[in-house]
């Protein structure tokens, strides 16, 4: 059969545009042993795939210039030659396509339960994001109730899981975003404690005002955000690196690692988190317990839902104008083995 | 008595001058319940000092204008009115003056074994610089045999000391210095693989050429040292922050830290260490082994002695010109009551 796919046309320099992406109709193989055939429900877009655009090898290959690009992907099973699924299984894929159809090898993907949450979330909250967050924070920030934490980009994907949980933790939250709607949301609906504009405030004064020190910072964003959090950090800070948005268009290398001095007044540490160390066994443990927080009405999320495959790449490149709120997904179709 | 001292007379801008240094005569009181006095033998100076004279709070109080500057000390005791001392026993204090004699709490003080090594080494490999160097390594470094170790300042009194325990934890060990008489000691006498002139040569390329990347980075200078060490980083790598000297002297506070996308590839991990956070016990550990492996002949240390109490301010000053190998000492008197 058939399918559409996005693929990567031409590699950006600096802020990637519409010119980057091209749509392309391409005829798929029939499954074979152990794979099965998918039909996108769900597609996601995540800015870490920034990096994966460019000629340049990181945690990752980097992607071929006329591959198809890679995504997050909650699908139904249309065909399987695989023994744990079957017709009209709802999975999750980390490395599927932006493409409305695709053949999966079956041990790459994982169920999604219909009944634990809207499936959408498979690719946030309860999703590689949600598992991101929940393993940078606790098991790299290592929080202790009455703990000050500080979270960039806030409102992002990652960022609103991680307040919520350090909340759970009994932590004193504040949140960084870049509006003051982002702002609304994070205090008013997620009970972070303060939240900080860095588009109209001083956030260093602002921290200043709204801490005695932070414990711990999870840094989704580098530049300058995070140089206006380092100098409030408190001893045995821990530093969560999980994101670095702000330079991920950057054509210039920015210098390296500065005012280091900081770490050996407070002995501080400052640590990266890649979701992928964790065992598919910690995935379950994470997604569980975000899914019961969900279903105990402890934890909220919020999607944004672009409609319809054509419009994938205007949703990824939404990611670096900020005006997202929450996980940033596309909707390509709805189920159609729905009960 | 009458003792000569050194004060802070102004605090630096930017490099530390001889004017900020003031001889100064002052009377001592007789040692009170629990105190001793003491006959200075050797006084050290240290790149830490360049912090106390700032006038900034950082992981200790900033010394006062008009105070004695505050240095270890190996000293003789003359009287005690401790009973842990008597009059004739030699030892080392942290926290004690710039002077020729001093009266000191006798709880601040630990006895120096003569027949150890040298009474001068316990401010050098056999104290807080070899007790640093000896916890930041295996305590936050972690090394395993066959990492790549890197250290800066190698030539330094902690620096010496890191590489030489890394090449008896089975490290492949990478010192980098300012002077070709430093490489041939680190290589020809205290057997580092390679050693790294960062005022003459390409830092980076050379290191690729050494290393297949970097597993543990000892950083004592900052600045762009440490930025051309940065991009070798290997997966789970250690950065140990323990000193940061390219930066103490700065009259504009450097940018915060970049390029921390390092560690999210690396899921590296960079923590600041600082002596004091051990204690006693833990101290005497790591002399015992230090003071061992020197009886072993397999850990060497060097001095670099300046003669009489007058020049201690051309000693310190000498740190941030990078003229000296091994442990900058100023050799104060010889000891009075030696058997």
């Amino acid at each position: 059969m058939e399918t559409r796919q996005w693929t990567l046309a031409s590699r950006p320099t600096g802020e990637p545009t519409a010119e980057n992406f091209e749509l392309r109709t391409v005829e798929l193989d029939d499954p074979g042993h152990g794979e099965v055939l998918l039909r996108t429900l769900y597609q996601s877009v995540d800015p870490y795939m920034r990096g994966r655009m460019r000629d340049a090898e990181s945690y990752a290959e980097p992607w071929d210039v006329g591959d198809p690009m890679r995504a997050g992907v909650v699908a139904e099973v249309v065909e399987s030659e695989h023994p744990r699924f079957e017709q009209g299984d709802v999975v999750q894929g980390e490395s599927l396509y932006w493409a409305e159809h695709a053949v999966a090898d079956g041990d790459d993907l994982r169920h999604v339960n219909p009944e634990l949450a809207p499936v959408s979330t498979a690719l946030g909250t309860l999703g590689m994001p949600g598992v991101t967050a929940y393993y940078g924070l606790t098991d790299v920030g290592e929080p202790s109730p009455g703990d000050t934490v500080v979270v960039s980009a806030a409102a992002g994907a990652v960022g609103n899981v991680v307040g919520q949980v350090a909340k759970l933790a009994g932590c004193r939250v504040v949140g960084i975003a870049g509006a003051d709607e982002k702002l609304a949301w994070l205090t008013d609906e997620l009970g972070f404690d303060a939240a900080i504009n860095y588009k109209t405030e001083d956030v260093h004064a602002r921290l200043r005002e709204e801490t005695d020190g932070i414990d711990v910072y999870y840094d989704n964003v580098g530049g300058p955000v995070t140089d206006a959090v380092w100098d409030l950090l408190n001893v045995r800070c821990r530093v969560v690196v999980c994101g670095q948005i702000a330079q991920y268009n950057a054509t210039e290398m920015p210098t390296g690692p500065r005012k280091l001095a900081k770490l050996i007044e407070t002995r501080g540490t400052v640590e990266g988190v890649l979701v992928r160390d964790y065992d598919p066994e910690q995935w379950r443990e994470a997604i569980e317990r975000l899914a019961g927080w969900i279903r105990a009405g402890k934890l909220d999320y919020r999607e944004n839902v672009v409609e319809g495959f054509e419009n994938a790449p205007d949703a990824f490149l939404g990611l670096f104008e900020g005006v997202n709120i929450g996980k940033q997904l596309v909707k390509v179709a709805e189920p159609k083995y729905d009960d």
